[in-house]
Parts: structure tokens; sequence; C-alpha cells
């Protein structure tokens, strides 16, 4: 244990995964290493996957995965998985194509739950890619699944965000596009051999042309990830956006809000282990929570006692 | 203004709706209010409707508030939309339906975005149900869409939670079960005049077959919300659970967990409007995140020194 930081940073695969079960575990032990990667990092690309369900971006991954493997680069995944918060759990096909990859030993494949007191992407998620990132990933998948905050908050970690929609969806489109439009920096139209692309990239198109932009016109790819088409085309978007935020402010305006994310959630984390330490605040809450319940105090009035308790001033 | 908090309490929709948007605004005035109502809420029974996109939960809470407004009981729509963090908006088709009721003045609708800066159900949301629960509704639907971390959360907050599949679902089904199935207390199976019902409903029984019941097993009840066919029946089996729910422990256990996530969710908001006030903190975290940037500092320490500035001892 005494250095396994050291060890990460030198991208050994058994301490990576030995200080993200960590990290996911809330050790004290984790917290102590993690303050001596920060300095490592800041080299990898993270991309953010997103879109609706049977999109195909698990597949997609894996064939970016192996194009970028061509090039030597190093890679690592996280695949999010809001669907299944209780017991972790995917379409078999899928996690059988993404375990082809598991024997690369430049390929580093992490799951995580959406657990967690309280929503969003689970807090651990910054964690696992300043490990990435310090052990030299040179690109960091994340993929979140479904619509919602989730694809919101993937925002907040991503240098690049691709949105997966596929041909037809009509209606679907309509729903989604409101959420997802605004967090895109590439759309990939996936399942390209499916009737009804040009009719999306069409509609895309035209929602694209009433939206402002500021020197970025999102690109529209059509992949067909099974059949490896378009991947190239997409490799090469992406390495124009990651020009194109370097060129301006949007590379460094985003690292920014990522750390002042994660700076956010490690606070929010500390302070609620603080308020349900047994030696500190627990038992102050739960009496208020009683009160509550019996109606003899409000939830507001609870929050000011317990604040008053453990604020300075 | 000086007392809006009794004009609620005697169901006023104007103050109501005040009241509300208060709230939303993390106006000040907001809490002195809410601090009022706390002691005349308990009555209204919360009922959370979750399920996948497009199964017609509008129309199915459409249909119930109807039946119930027959009874004279008085609705209460929360309708959260996560579809659209940005900008707001579901299919106009629904939304008509929806208007239907806007009329009668026995329900009040309120439609909200989950944002907020840090995931999970848009806070306000607990202070929507005190307030529609002090201004005396007797029944609080909340409607969340998708799959996630949202279907997580209602459960914190409804006293009955409806699961709306439909028929023939086939993969998604199992790709969506098991998040759904733990928080299900009943089982809907809408748009039941498409094939495929009787095998939807045999595989969710012998999935119920496998998993533990304390009491409770799940019904299953399949309806066609717009033939307006299977209604009566969930009303029943909802009373069912409500009645199983009072006599044992479970009623008494949700509430208590639904106090203490919102105000978990009250002391959260608190510290981070102290963390990001200009007089406050927002100073030493800004110049944490600048050195957090150019990797002088990494984010746990800075966290250290944004904690040991804001807590006692």
């Amino acid at each position: 244990m005494d250095d396994l930081a050291s060890k990460v940073l030198t991208g050994d695969a058994r301490s990576i995964g030995r200080l993200i079960t960590l990290v996911e575990n809330n050790s004290p032990d984790a917290v102590k290493e993690m303050k001596k990667l920060h300095k490592h990092t800041g080299n990898a690309h993270v991309i953010g996957v997103t879109g609706v369900m049977g999109s195909g971006k698990s597949t997609l991954i894996l064939e970016l995965t192996l194009a970028y493997r061509k090039e030597g680069k190093k890679i690592g995944i996280i695949a999010i998985d809001p669907t299944s918060p209780f017991t972790g759990g995917a379409l078999l096909g899928d996690r059988i194509r993404m375990m082809e990859l598991s024997t690369d030993s430049g390929v580093f494949i992490r799951s995580m739950g959406t657990r967690g007191m309280i929503g969003g992407l689970t807090s651990a998620i910054y964690d696992v890619v300043e490990i990435f990132d310090a052990a030299g990933m040179d690109i960091i998948f994340i993929e979140t699944v479904g619509v919602g905050q989730d694809e919101v908050d993937i925002v907040k970690i991503a240098d690049t965000t691709l949105v997966v929609l596929i041909p037809g969806l009509g209606d679907s489109i309509q729903t989604i596009k409101a959420g997802l439009m605004e967090i895109a920096d590439v759309y990939v139209i996936n399942k390209a051999d499916k009737p009804g692309v040009e009719q999306t990239v069409a509609e895309l198109e035209a929602m694209l042309d009433l939206a402002s932009h500021i020197n970025w016109r999102i690109p529209i790819v059509p992949t067909s990830a099974k059949a490896k088409k378009g991947i190239s085309l997409l490799i090469q978007k992406i390495t124009e956006h990651q020009e194109f935020s370097k060129k301006g402010q949007t590379f460094e305006t985003r690292r920014r809000q990522r750390y002042e994310a994660e700076l956010i959630e490690i606070i929010r984390k500390r302070l609620m282990s603080f308020i349900f330490d047994e030696n500190k605040l627990k038992g102050k809450v739960d009496c208020c929570i009683d009160q509550i319940c019996k109606k003899e105090l409000d939830p507001y009035s609870a929050a000011d006692e317990i604040l008053g308790t453990m604020l300075k001033k």
C-alpha cells in the first residue's frame, strides 16, 4: 500500500484497479493516493459518449478504441449504466463484445453504477478520470446511457461530447433533442445502414441552422459501428474539435468547469460524511428527523439548527 | 406577501403558484413561508409514477385524476421532465390532454425541470409536495420520465410507486427491470390493448416469484389509459397498498426517508450557497480552482482548505 500512486503512474493495471476500488469504497487511503496524482494529469482527452438506449454506443466506443489502438494510443473506458443502479447489468451481447478488448494491455475498462446518496454521476467518476489520466491513457471514453441529468453532468467532465442518435427516431428525437442539443460537440448518426439517415441528418442540419455557433459548427457524422463504417471520419471530427478547443478558450473553460465540479463533489461528500458521522452530527440529525416526523420541527428550521452546529460564525 | 402561507392553507391557487415560484427561485421569503406549512402536512398520499418513455404515464395520470375527482378528492400533479433540462418541453399532444384538467379548481398541475447544480430530482420537489399537501390535496402524483437516478429518488418521496410498462418491450424490459424492479409497489402494464400483454405479465410474475416479499406481493395491473380500461382496478390496488403500508411499518419508514432526504437536500443547498456566496467563500473557492488548473494544488487538498475555513473545530 505504501506507494500505490507511483505504481499507478507506471500504468500498472492491478494498481489502477485497486485504487479505483479504494476510491469507490470511500477509503481514506484513496484520498492520500489521489493527492499525489493530480500534478501528473491533464494529458488525456476525455470523450463523453451519450445518447438514447439502443443507439449502439458501446459498439461505437469499441470501434473507436480499435482504431485509436492502431495509432498506438492508450485507452480508458468508463461505462456508466444508470439503467441498473441496484444490481449493475447490461445486455450480455454488449458485454461480450466489450470483453474482446480485455486482453489488450493498452485498454482499461471500468464500469460504474450511478450510486451515491444524491443523484447525478457517481462522484467517483472524477477520480477514475484522474487515475486513468495519470496512468498515461491518451483517450478516456465516458459512456452514459439514457437521457436525463447524467447527460448534462457529462459535459462538465468531457473535453469533447458525442451525442449518438439513430435514424428515424421521429417523435423521440423531438423529445430528447432539447436536452441533448446543447451538449453535443459532434453528432453521430449510428446504425446509418438503416433507412431514414438522410432525413435525420436534414432535421439536425435544420436545427443547427437555427442555433447560434461560436465558430464551431457541430458536425454530423453517419456511422455504422457494426459494419465499421464512418469511424475514421468520426475520429477526424473528434480531432478537429480537440484542435478547435485548444486554439480558443473552450478547452481551458471546460477543464476549469470539470475541476470546479470535482471540487464541489469532494466537498459535498465530505460534508455528508461529517453529517452522518456517528461521532459528530448523526445523533443530532436523527433527533431532528424524529421531530420533523412528529411535526414538532419543520425541515428548514432543522437545517438551521444543524448548520449552526457545524459552521463557523 | 405578509401571509402567503395562510392563503396556501386555504387552497388558494394563486398563492400556491406564487409560493412554488418563490421556492424555485430560492427566495429567502420562501423559507419563511415554508416553515409555517410543515405542521399542516402529512395527509396527502403521494403516488410516484415512473417508467419508460412513451408508456403513456401522463394519460394514465389524467384518467386516475378524473376517477379520483369523482370521489371528490383534490389532486396535485407534479410533472418532472428530465428529457428537457434546458428548455422544458413535452410532446404537444400530452400537454393538450393534461390541459383538460386545468379548468378544474380541484386539480393543481406543476411541471418542473431537473435543474439544480448537482443532479437528481430538483430539490424544489420536496417543497412542492409540502405545499400541495398543506393546501389540502388528497393525492399528489409525481411523474418522472426516463430511467435513471430520478426513478431511485422518487422512492424517497412517494408513499406508493407505480412502475408503468408496456407490452412486448422485449430486450428493453431486460435492461430496465433491474433498476425499476426494486422500486415498484404496483406494476402497470399500460397500452394493454396491444399484443404481448399476457407474455409481459407472465415475465413479470416469473420475476416476482423469484423476488422476496415482505407481506406485499406487487400486483400487476393491465390498463389501457386511452380506452379508460383498468383504471378502477388500479385505484383499488393503490388503496390496498396504502392500507398495507399504514398497517405495518412501511408508511412510517418511508415518511422518515422522505424527511431525511428533504433535510439533507436543504442542508446541501444551504452549504452550496454558502460556498458560492460572494461575501463568504467564493473568492477562496475560485482561487483554489485556479491553483488546481495550474496543478499547484490537488482537488482533495483544496477541499481540505475550504472545509477548514467553513467548519467548526
